[in-house]
């Protein structure tokens, strides 16, 4: 049975831990272990500890950056960290960021920030299941939260 | 008892490390350890020797970075020190930076710089005794130094 | 016989894992181990899985970053942790990555996703085989997917 | 008695390094090892080197980003890899820029690299021989080389 | 006998590996290692492994990043990566990178491809063979290219 970490932050508007760990309890029948951090640059820490000191296979870690310009930076800070603490502990760190301006309203984020977080839930549960599965999706523009892109063809 | 590392600078324009001690002090039963370092980019390294050397168990490093586009670029450069300093010691480095065109006069700026200092001392408490806490605040839309966002529904 | 790493993404809207298999197969006698995962940023730690847990020689990273700013970032992130990952494992890793608004339109979108993927598998198999060949190349502006640039002489 | 490492450059158009071994005999018994190198992003692994392999308990680097957008990138780059450096050994790398458009002209220009080496110099002696005296000073808006800023109160 | 490493591309349009062999034969008795990438980003574990693999005393690395914005972020990427490849080996790596844009047509381009390199051997010369030289040339505005800058007085 798989151990799975979730991370997310008080900072976030809507609680997409507990989105997270709904869609996996029926998804997968593993071993979940969240904690949840101030904001999203106290994520990279907190995902590589739940790796290296909880013995998670893989971590979601998931987080709303603000709207301003600071914001951004601070996305683009976290980011750079999850990716270390990825290339420090050789396990997959799936980020689920959803960006204040990314819904038109307060309903459209909302439903983007619970939407993200089980759609990646899903795509962590074929990267511990299926891997073989993602090879057949390869290039066919999925997107989590929003319609899926179309691929383009020759 | 928890060690606690606070590390701030000469630069700012408020005594941030102050702060932070005096609320800590009215929270916990902790061994405090505090340095100042002139800047902001000296903060990631004071962070790391608090935590190696000092043996802290979580550290925070508060700062102002200026209002010149000179400045944020520093406070961006200090910042991914500070994440990575977490991911070399697995240890919560809690950033405090107040930007000095976050306030919009003199007395916001000081009211930010303290009342910042004071919320996220919270924070490290809570991160110490009752991580289970955080998760019960997780997606509320807490803010520090500014008034809380409001959750968004689905 | 060298091991070569493919990893691209269901991201991409042209599945560029497939044409850089194709190309080496008809290139190089090699063992190719592939794997897909969601996005470019979880390309790093793949490719450095790849490496060092699957004994990858080299490995191709294939991705297509998104036409808005955030996915402008997203690459960069991304490419950072690319060379960084190169960095932890003294290997090689071949980032192929199209722009989605590099492509006037979506036929020469898909027509640049396939030639580069091509051309940087040629490029793997001269590090592999002939790097005295790349030597010979040096300096006289070698492009992928679109035409080469001309040589500048004094 | 302390090692101090200083590394400047030949790209500055101000002997900065001379500037601050000058400061720095007249404020400390310390033994002091110099070493030059072309440009600001050459000065983390001197600043690493002199840490490691000359036994410097502290380091000073002092370089002249120029004005283009390109030295602005440089500067950045050479920061984070002095952050990085200290990261990796645990000592301070003190880091004096002064930007080549900080200057109204020619002569405030070498007033600000002469004056902020000095100011410097000071800081990496307190931090060496009274680290309370930097608590002391903490919040008071210090600024090297131009006049300090006025500390905001509440 | 010093080992020198030269790492350079076939991206660019100018050979400036060759230019940098040329001009280090006739300044300096060395064993000189010469390896070619595709692009500007492979530079960094390229000069990595030159050091640890060919036991390289010193690199250079030259490079023509392209004049678009996603060209810039290229560099910037590479640059960080060189910079970090020398914490990570305690070595000096000389970036020699020249932007398709500095020359106001290609001859200029040329021109600046070829004596920066060459300018750029002579440093890693004085590297070698005489950094006191260095020292006495500290904040005399050297360039690399184009013509020196006047160091400014007090």
């Amino acid at each position: 049975m798989p151990t799975i970490g979730i991370a997310d932050t008080t900072f976030a508007r809507y609680n997409m831990g507990a989105a997270a760990v709904d869609e996996l309890k029926q998804l997968i029948n593993a071993k979940i272990i969240r904690v949840t951090v101030p904001g999203i640059k106290d994520l990279p820490v907190a995902a590589k500890k739940l790796i290296e000191e909880q013995n998670c296979d893989i971590v979601m870690v998931l987080g709303m950056p603000g709207a301003k310009a600071q914001d951004k930076t601070c996305a683009h800070e976290a980011s750079q960290g999850i990716i270390m603490a990825q290339l420090m502990t050789n396990k997959h760190i799936i980020e689920v960021f959803v960006h204040e301006d990314e819904g038109r309203d307060d309903k459209e984020l909302a439903f983007l920030m619970d939407s993200r977080s089980r759609e990646h839930a899903l795509n962590v549960v074929k990267m511990l299941q299926s891997p073989e599965q993602l090879i057949k999706e390869a290039g066919t523009g999925q997107r989590e939260g929003f319609a899926d892109a179309k691929p383009v063809g020759r």
